[in-house]
């Protein structure tokens, strides 16, 4: 088979399906955003730290450079309007959970919302903030996770059921819900 | 609907399915050793850098640390029973890719194999590996990705056909391949 030189700068397209997540902050007026992010992953699990990386102008960066807190929500194909509501731009001052229809609750670790129509919220606090390149890795520790309770099967993420959305390129998604286990 | 409290350390097996890939390395002696990883994201697109979390004692963190050079190969369904293969402990002068029965090609840009049977190899140089609570974290640049020409579509990897491996926990994963667009 051919094989050709892919362009590097195009990676991600090819590192992928990733899993999407949505991070909801807030600027020191209490202006609340939230936005879809796929440039996630565990970095420690004890203590429970996760990476993002993202756009330096991103108003989720500068959010979390002045409020360290935010919580993480996993996407699933049930919110996928919602997710790709929330990617678009809008002015710093516009709560996208509201423009997207999504409802909000009081988290339980920090002064934040958690979104009621994910299935599972993370409850984050900064710990550090670097430049990487032409993005900035964000490193956070997790207080809290809310799971609901029907998404939990044999202790992992019931995949069938909760439809996970993963995120290729744009408009572009990958249901999650091909389970297929090594040993059977 | 129950939401119950999750187990922060376990947040992996909910922040899933990941991108499953092959990270090849080797010794100062010149030992290959190949191992599966999911924790693995873009951190910046130009120039273009690809993080990896893995446990301190692995071999691979340990190759890195000294020779700096490695390969990443995206992992898909074809060579699952491979890919869980290599994930078991060996010993370190034992080369993964001939136990699992996969072929190395050589490298293009730098002086470590690439695996044929993988539709997609990247060669990259690490440049910081840092410790971020029980893992390591290593930053690299990619130098230059090959790919089988018939595994893209649009401009991005056509999953239909790639069936990319994805990650959940032990040997559950998710074959990436149910795609969905969101304006369609």
């Amino acid at each position: 088979m051919k094989n050709i030189d892919f362009p590097v700068e195009e990676f991600h397209k090819i590192l992928a399906p990733r899993p999407t997540v949505v991070v909801t902050s807030k600027d020191d007026n209490g202006n609340i955003n939230a936005a879809p992010f796929s440039f996630v992953m565990p970095v420690s699990l004890d203590p429970p730290l996760i990476a993002i990386s993202s756009s330096p102008n991103h108003d989720t960066v500068k959010n979390i450079e002045k409020t360290e807190g935010f919580t993480l929500s996993i996407a699933t194909e049930s919110i996928i309007n919602e997710v790709w509501e929330m990617a678009k731009e809008v002015p710093s001052d516009e709560n996208e959970l509201e423009m997207a229809g999504l409802s909000e609750e009081p988290g339980k670790s920090i002064n934040l919302p958690i979104i009621e129509e994910a299935i599972a919220n993370f409850e984050c606090g900064a710990v550090s903030i670097e430049k990487t390149g032409d993005q900035k890795l964000i490193i956070a520790e997790i207080f809290d996770i809310s799971l609901r309770s029907d998404m939990i099967k044999e202790g992992i993420l019931d995949v069938e059921k909760a439809k996970p959305l993963l995120h290729i390129n744009d408009d572009i998604f990958v249901i999650g819900d091909h389970l297929r286990k090594v040993n059977e």
